[in-house]
């Protein structure tokens, strides 16, 4: 559910390993918090450099990413202490990706209904029925999902 | 102003018919509830099969397809009831373009705000102003739009 | 931190020059609220016009630019004359690139949290801070940002 939108211009994460690094880095943030990894989907869709503008200007003095991040699932709560740990856990999961490969990058999250997604509704975070969908890594029906 | 972004992978939805197919179901979904069919927004991002990652695996073994849905005119009162039948109404449109083609899929629904929404307020729901707007199936300016 | 996904078919802003424009004008309408240059990206992201539905219908008898705004850094508050300013104005922006050329279009603006983005929580709109990275161009940690 976490759904990661990549916005990346060519020339980079342009072969396997550099993408399955990051997307392997982005699932462990999640099933670390416990929840299935089947949840996390990560898109890397490649731009021309031109196509990509920052302050009115082309973005070509170096590579330029551009990550939308859609939390579903669940939510950081409203405490300045917990969006400050979410944000720094993202900062660092793309530190060895792109910061230190000498590139720039944004990102931003958003958080959408948990209830509007799919034909069942999740089960609640922490649940013993969670934990079947860990488990088996895929969505299980179960009563109150539908 | 419902937007549907459907990414998917090179191989599927590649000729018009399979796409008109979906784009008229989705269509439809909205139309039913009375708003007007120029709304319904859907494009098709088509993206390498091996841009896409799903529990930090390359989704390769089948056809994914994840659906961004964009509600802004009506959003789903806050009761699970409805939020089902939104969901599953969802489902069923994408079943026969999707879940019965052995495709795997995912979607969500975001809701944003009906007020930021072009250079005009849309007109409530069930109004005759966007009564008129489904018969002539365009922003027509009306009292209270600017 | 604004960030505008400008979803448009092949055939226009294929030059710099038309991309660059908008791309200005976009940028002006945040600086002029204050904000630092460098929040602003704007993104051009080109689809075959058989890939974009409206209404059900294949989008082909003029270009349509579907644009999806993103505001994290400020927020419209909740009045029904500053989101007709908000709106007007991005209607203005968009008039000479987009529906002088005779093209149609559609935007909608999204709102999300400010404090998840980035690893550093942005300055406080008109603070002190704020007026540093708009002189500098570029986030500068201050008290308070992580």
């Amino acid at each position: 559910m976490p759904l990661w939108l990549i916005f990346h211009p060519a020339g980079i994460f342009e072969d396997s390993a550099s993408k399955q690094a990051l997307a392997e880095d982005i699932t462990k943030m999640y099933t670390g918090l416990g929840l299935p990894a089947f949840y996390v989907v990560a898109k890397f869709i490649k731009l021309p450099a031109e196509d990509i503008w920052v302050g009115g200007k082309q973005k070509t003095d170096m590579p330029f990413i551009r990550v939308v991040i859609k939390h579903i699932a669940i939510h950081v709560p409203d405490d300045d202490a917990l969006y400050r740990r979410t944000t720094s856990r993202i900062d660092r999961i793309l530190k060895p990706h792109i910061a230190d490969k000498g590139y720039d990058w944004e990102f931003h999250v958003e958080e959408t209904e948990r209830k509007l997604w799919n034909g069942m509704i999740p089960p609640p975070h922490k649940s013993e029925e969670e934990r079947v969908w860990v488990k088996e890594n895929r969505a299980v029906p179960y009563e109150g999902a539908f």
